[in-house]
């Protein structure tokens, strides 16, 4: 089998699990190894084991039979439907099911991957790779489709616009959450397409700090924030997933305090008190104070000292100096925030959550908070320290000559000249140019490239090395020795994808959402930001694509039907960009060119009263989109609509066709005649007279009751009544 | 039957129809009423039919047998299920399902009444009262049970305290949305104990503006707001109600612009164009302005004339004069106020909502407004305008000299003295005060004393024509003249109730909303208010009481699941309260005892500042009390989860049962010999032989794998590997 062939075939191969068995002893590997594999074959999945790299077996792993399939996509979809996320119960003959409603590929492989390692009280085989008994089990993967990914990338680098169809295949392919991903990504795109035409015009013909710019970004960010729910929604039906996320998976890490048996219903319920949960939670508000301070310090200081060597000093080395602070920055930064991070994930699990969607939501606050103070910081610092302060501020950043002292010839390069020194009123702007090209450029470049060159560096690194085992005689067998001939090449690929990373969508997601803040919060500094980042997201969304396909494991599909917490970033960045939008006009655009550098002519209750209307008519702006919105139909809610009511109909027509119709009234009473009379009378001395049988004895039957009432009525004056005039 | 036996029995009737023929020629009157008889019994309904007062007929309704409500509650359940009301289809016997959930009466009555009015594709009757052809039928309504109601003003009129099970007792008799009031109106009265003692003290310690009392009133109040969304959920559940808003009943009064059959469930849908209506609703914005700038004139006018004549003008009948403004108010006020109610409803209808629902929170809408308006303005007009601004303002009230021209000796007396005149730092208290204590009073007394005057005067009246009538010759015949004498004080007694008004309980909520608003606003002025209103309160609650039970017919038992548009007037007054009650902090304790009327010492900055940061401040805590009040548990959600448990266990065993245990994988493989592998050559030679059959044939069954496997295991090295210590 050709290099090219084993890129087409995954010889039925659901999946991989990489077991690694390189550090314990091999009786106990042995022993787990053999629990792995029965249980595996208990949940109806065959296996193959061969030869992994460094210590590691792969087993492969495909589903026995269809009829296994069949009963764990029935039950799915029992579930589903249980849940609401499905309007009708699935019918009940599988294949005739399965029929009707076909398996998609992310189905499949989300169905198998969740018997794998669901527990075995839901009829999983309990497999959780890299937990507690499961230690061994690096990975659970599935084989990337190679011919589909290489259409995939070639499609796509090749077109302007991505389609409803382009998503619908991810969806099929990777699963909802990831195609939520490219749905947002590409809606933002399509969206972006505006503030870039407008914030052109707005740079030639309106300049910078336009409050016209400042209140059209404001509505486009609102209605693309307020859209993107609606359209959330749309897609969850369009999917199937809609309400998805009320499916709760249990978190296995949890720890209760104490288990009840509920009385009533006999249910096992794990209890961690909500009270002790709260208590926790309050540690995130020191936390995120320590993030910010420190985060903030080391931001605070790099800038700083940027002022100072850029505007202050002025000996010698200058141009070089000047990159001290990027260099204190690229060097503190990553190792302060990988320590933040570390502590975020552990402070979230010492919040015990009981769920993943509840854990998950809580650390991305978390790291939300950090991105934030990280991202838009130095800008904050630029606009409402710098330029208003500046002048106060900036005699005092002496404490920084500390940094130029032994490079400087003598002291008075290191002092603020008495009166010459003014605010550089361009600062800002190329800030925001850094953050918004610059800096995104670099990001892209460290997500295509540099997983690039490790890959590269790493396998060079491994040939080395094994050379040099084979020359000193210790040589490790390689671990293709006694792969069949006809495998070899597809097992050499298997190996390669096992060594690769992990896709995680969030990473993505955060990058766009941040994108987003510096659009909402600062574009009016800069108004060709949209045209920087619809740029960038056009070859973003086709390098996230690559990346998947080369640099990653095949991600497992998991559904969704939102991008989650994200959400709430986008809203809060949208409400912050109204403050900051008006606050950046009323400061900056006096002169209309820039900022003039004199904060005297700023009144503070004039800006107050700028950022306080604005936040109103933000808040009002946005409650009439969200109405304006909620009116918006749509092919998903349609659906959904027609779904329901078909469901209401078949309910109610078998549930209300065995209540036979009721009958008319008796038609008694047409004729009242003496005998009838006479009989009535027995009938009532006969039978327990109350007040209650002979009330509603007096009339028998409809026809008599028109009867009674035709006489009072033909009775009753002929005129209109005296008192009614009166009134 | 003698009069205190009428008022113990209600004879059977369910429902009493009163049908009103005066105007119209008796043969289309014949004809209706015998339309609607026959309507009636066609969906099982018995009648009996009596003389009404003045040109009436009462129609006594009902169910001819326990078999047909059955059919009825049945039916009404399964909807609600469908709807998602119920957890689980209620059983398919009727009678065992009515035993398991015995009917209450709101139920029972609730049934009975959708029988008669909902149209007959739903399986009622479709009578519905003063609309299209139905003109005639004036009312539909229930008999009270005197028996209970004289039970129910006697234990409330006795108890400090009402229970869970009072309310509880409300709802059986009249149903979930009178419940659901008076369950408001309670909560709010136990949580006003806490600002009424806190009040009184900050009254006693802090004097008025008191920052302290203004923070604390702001946390009560959102504390309030929330913790009752937490218990609309908890009483939906008790009741069995929550979801309840979700089933949409159509207006019969819509009107389509087309109609279209879903082409694929075959539904008919009947069209009113969203954009179609957007527009239309555009139109609120020129209402709401309108009826700002009106009512805003008058009480600006009165307003003006008020401060003119108090405090400007120094002539004769000045006492007299004083009373002009109030006079003014209360002639127009509710002339201008029920024209913009009835421009209010019509636009209501001219928007053409689809659903009750919708209409309903429209309405409500655009009267909040006017309410906000009239009720609240004046003492804005008083904190905002006339204090800070008077010295500018007042002396162009000279305008107003015209009103008192007639009476003043000379041109002096209707002059503001040169310097003399100084703002009146009492005047805010005093208007608070009146708001809050005396204007309640005025509407308890207006609730319960005038329909009772009304009621004596009528009857006198009434009375007194037929005297007259008799004198004259012309005699109205009385409409008694042929009852039973058995059944005599009965009939009385339904004609009585027949003439009395219908209870809508949105005035009464309204009322208390309005309340709070006081509260949240401006109770910083006079730290006492929640003292008045909790006297006000107490009393309220039993005047409601007394006030269904004799001055209004029997309501129609409604369900609800929440207080509905009320709810977000409710966030909005507490947000508003937010900013109110820091401004009058800031612009009035500077002494601490009331307004120095130095607008000059008011920096706007600091102003801004002030309302700013507390807005904020409460966004945050709001958010914060959002998310403790969420974590709460409460025995409604504890019921709702067992019953979701429960349905969900049902539903799984019920349809995953046929699902047969899937077999472990086949045992074979245990032994691997050269006749089995010969033989399995053979048999890969005979079928056709993919790569993927001899990819998955080189493991016979999960023993051959772990056999393999275990092979490999003990064949790799023993060491922990190089590569792994380099890493």
């Amino acid at each position: 089998m050709g290099k090219s062939q084993a890129l087409q075939t995954n010889l039925d191969v659901d999946y991989v699990i990489s077991y690694r068995f390189a550090q314990a002893d091999k009786a106990t590997t042995i022993a787990k190894f053999e629990k792995l594999i029965e249980g595996l074959s208990s949940v109806g999945l065959q296996t193959e084991v061969r030869n992994g790299e460094k210590h590691s077996l792969l087993v492969f792993v495909r589903v026995a039979s269809d009829e296994h399939l069949f009963g764990e996509v029935y039950r799915s979809r029992v579930r589903d439907w249980i849940h609401g996320v499905r309007a009708a119960a699935p019918p009940k003959e599988t294949r005739e099911a399965l029929e009707a409603e076909p398996l998609y590929e992310a189905e499949r492989l989300r169905i198998i991957y969740q018997l794998i390692t669901n527990p075995e009280s839901e009829g999983g085989a309990g497999i959780t790779p890299k937990e507690g008994e499961w230690g061994h089990v690096e990975s659970i993967f599935a084989l990337h489709d190679h011919a589909y990914n290489k259409d995939w990338i070639k499609k796509w680098s090749t077109s302007y616009v991505l389609k409803m169809e382009d998503l619908d295949d991810i969806r099929n392919r990777l699963g909802e959450k990831i195609a939520f991903y490219f749905a947002f990504t590409q809606s933002y795109f399509t969206f972006l397409v505006f503030p870039a035409v407008f914030g052109a015009s707005a740079w030639f013909f309106l300049g910078h700090f336009s409050p016209v710019y400042g209140i059209v970004s404001t509505i486009w960010c609102t209605i693309f924030t307020e859209y993107w729910k609606h359209q959330e929604i749309d897609l969850g039906v369009r999917w199937g997933v809609r309400g998805v996320s009320r499916i709760e998976t249990k978190r296995k890490d949890f720890k209760h305090e104490k288990s009840i048996t509920d009385p009533i219903t006999g249910e096992k319920v794990l209890i961690f008190p909500a009270a002790k949960r709260l208590q926790r939670q309050l540690w995130q508000i020191p936390f995120s104070l320590a993030a910010a301070v420190m985060l903030g310090a080391l931001i605070a200081t790099c800038f700083g000292i940027e002022v100072f060597i850029s505007e202050v000093y002025n000996g010698p080395l200058k141009s070089i100096l000047v990159f001290l602070p990027t260099v204190i920055l690229t060097t503190i930064m990553p190792v302060l925030t990988s320590i933040l991070t570390n502590f975020a994930t552990q402070l979230t699990d010492y919040e015990n959550y009981e769920t993943h969607g509840a854990h998950e939501t809580a650390l991305t606050q978390k790291i939300f908070v950090m991105n934030f103070i990280t991202s838009y910081l130095p800008i904050f610092l630029t606009a409402f320290i710098y330029v208003p302060f500046g002048n106060i501020i900036v005699p005092y950043l002496d404490v920084f000559s500390l940094t130029v002292k032994p490079f400087a010839d003598d002291e008075k390069q290191m002092q603020a000249p008495e009166a010459g020194w003014t605010i550089n009123p361009d600062r800002l702007r190329k800030q925001v140019i850094y953050f918004t090209v610059t800096a995104q450029l670099v990001n892209l470049g460290m997500e295509l490239i540099v997983p690039y060159l490790k890959r590269r560096g790493f396998s060079k690194y491994k040939e080395f090395r094994s050379e040099r085992a084979a020359k000193s005689g210790g040589a490790i067998p390689s671990p293709d020795i006694n792969d069949p001939p006809e495998d070899a090449a597809f097992l050499k690929r298997v190996r390669q994808e096992a060594e690769l990373d992990v896709y995680d969508v969030t990473g993505d997601l955060r990058e766009m959402v941040l994108q987003f803040g510096y659009l909402s919060l600062f574009s009016v500094v800069w108004p060709l930001t949209a045209v920087s980042f619809i740029i960038n997201d056009w070859i973003e969304l086709r390098a996230d694509a690559i990346k998947i396909c080369i640099e990653m494991q095949r991600p497992t599909p998991w559904r969704a039907d939102t991008i989650g917490p994200w959400l709430d970033s986008l809203s809060f960045l949208t409400w912050l960009g109204s403050l900051t939008t008006s606050a950046l006009v009323y400061l900056f655009s006096n002169d209309g060119l820039g900022p003039d550098g004199h904060p005297s002519s700023i009144a503070g209750w004039a800006l107050l009263l700028t950022v306080f209307f604005s936040e109103h008519a933000f808040f009002l702006l946005r409650w009439g989109i969200r109405v304006a919105i909620s009116k918006l139909d749509s092919p998903g809610l349609q659906k959904e609509r027609r779904e329901r009511y078909l469901v209401r109909k078949q309910y109610f027509e078998e549930n209300l066709s065995q209540l036979r119709k009721i009958p008319k009234m008796a038609d008694v009473g047409a004729k009242v005649t003496r005998a009838s009379l006479e009989e009535d009378a027995r009938a009532a001395s006969l039978q327990e007279s109350t007040p209650e049988t002979r009330f509603w004895g007096r009339q028998k039957g409809w026809r008599e009751t028109v009867a009674v009432g035709k006489n009072l009525i033909e009775k009753a004056e002929v005129e209109s009544p005296e008192w009614k005039k009166e009134l």
